[in-house]
């Protein structure tokens, strides 16, 4: 859905939360064929049986991917990725967890190299179902600002 | 293959480079699948067409998950990712690019709060086969110290 | 496997059963991610559990794909799809069942707006490892006449 | 996003949208082993030359799965699928064509048999980038009644 | 489909052709991902136009795959695999090439160590569409002879 | 990571071992769709139920294209693959578990007809977690000779 936004229009604070989603064996064997990381904490149930989680990890880029791909439900014609900040995985995430992302403004400041255009910061804070945050990070957007040619 | 290095192994300035890879449409269409993003920069050639760069662009997170993929040939068991800091990707990857990824260690840095475990700073930079850059990051990594029990 | 049949050929009452299949919680993520639905009562375990089934279903366009694929074994040069009729979906499909189809010659009809063709109509039926009717549609196949150009 | 409707608050004519979608030789290599379906006409480029389209064309399932999939946008918790009628697919869909889909409220129906539910048909229309029709169905809804218990 | 042949029933010099199926650039990301083999031959076009086939090749475990994969229209019960000999690539398979294969049974064997059982030796020969050879092998067949208990 | 090895450099009785990796159902599901073969012994549970291994057991085709994937890990320009022979499946592989492959050079060879080059016997061994051999095969390198042309 496309919804329109400008720099002003950005409200600090203001929060959304994308539907939930089951992390599958089967997300973990894609990723793995899909980012070419065949690493045994993600692909050998035998090795992780002694390592301290005890069983498969999904990959960080999967989590990552996963939990911003949640977000992709509104397109803004008026924003761009500029990049991302404090990527972290504070819990692991294992086949059979279901994560949702809550996305919020979290500050908006003025980019001087860029006329026109501002810096809106989004905290993207994916949980699993025990609330437990499994990653965050800082989703930096270009966003024109209104009258800007 | 597995590579063991402790905190005081790393060498700051020491740099490796990966295999390069294809980036197909079917990378595309794959990654929209396993992520859920289909939105038209990924996924509409007609909507394309009126945009910027005139095609489809891979997603963010998959230059990065295949980018950090890339680099998923040495495991070393003294090191865990903490983060990914300044992840940005300055140009896009269309399908039919070749990517590879320099790894470079930037810096080293104590870890107060983590006695026995340092900081080692990776600069990851992916490039096309025009050697332009299309994804940049800082991949942190807690590595255990030598002697630390 | 071709096995040519004119309109005349098709017998109705005659009936042939396919292999069977497991669906799997693979097949699931695939599709989702092949048709982009990632509606919660397909992807969200912990949402299914409040909900009548109590876990997550197959979407209806995966059982119709595979209801229909599982009879993809023979070709017939003188036969195409004109469209389908009456597709239902009366019991769920959950990872785990094992589905098979039955396709039945169910009536043979002309085609007054198309010389030389005629209808032939296929009751096509899926159940799962209970006996219940998963799927259910009627595939209508224009089919050339003996003898037409 | 959730969007809540009660029979009543269907509007007869009144139509979305949906965002466009290019469809690709990897969706339909996908499709063949989704499905099981690997006819020549889907598969066999040496074969389609001979054939009327010259070129391989998406499976009928395909076209179907994703035509469906891209209206899955808004979930409606009232409502649910009862089936899908007149199922066509009056031009075929090959790898580069996009596609979207148009869904418009067709007309509602008392459903005598389930109190306290209506039956609520949209049209759905799967165009190609040159508007020309590829899909076509009439998808049942049954939905809850204002006021029902 | 269930074709049910006894050792005695295999005729040598009998043969049986496949439909054609063409290998995509999907399929080759795809056999990567499964198999793990990331290989520049397969996966670089910069790394290929330095070769001396000037293009990215087919795994020959994927060519495997696949050329026997399209024999899989008919289930002998009596019959189980043994093995494989003389498992060769004479020629390699590039994205866009369509192959089919051709099963001829070569040579029938008494088994002394299995009794009740013979051997029977399928010649598979996978030809692209210039009719050179890109796989041959033979399979090694198990099969119970009529009347065993 | 590439290895350069003459035909001189190889010896005889050197070994490597590789990572692990746990094969699931996606794996199966995949390799049917990928190959096309969706034989009932690898897709369907309850027909599996009544044969001698009680469940589905992966195709012969993906326990070599992966038992031979896992040995992808290192390069040798001066190398190349003439062929495969003895291929066996002397146990079966099942959803869950977990495979690696060692490596052995068997024995080398003259090759009268190519001069320059020599041919490399490695033996493949894919072994399950109980240490029961899956897969079986020697690999045959072609492999240039130090100082030839």
């Amino acid at each position: 859905m496309e919804v329109e936004q400008f720099f002003e229009d950005y409200e600090v604070g203001a929060s959304r939360r994308t539907l939930g989603r089951t992390i599958t064996e089967a997300d973990i064997v894609f990723h793995a064929g899909h980012s070419g990381d065949f690493f045994p904490h993600h692909m050998d149930a035998e090795f992780c049986r002694g390592q301290p989680f005890g069983q498969r990890i999904a990959h960080g880029t999967m989590t990552f991917a996963i939990g911003i791909g949640l977000t992709a439900t509104q397109i803004n014609p008026r924003a761009m990725t500029y990049g991302y900040e404090r990527l972290r995985f504070p819990n692991p995430v294992f086949a059979g967890d279901t994560i949702r992302t809550t996305v919020t403004i979290g500050r908006k400041v003025d980019d001087p190299k860029r006329p026109g255009f501002g810096q809106v910061v989004e905290i993207c804070e994916t949980v699993n179902q025990h609330g437990k945050t499994v990653m965050y990070c800082e989703h930096i957007l270009l966003v024109q600002e209104r009258g800007s040619p």
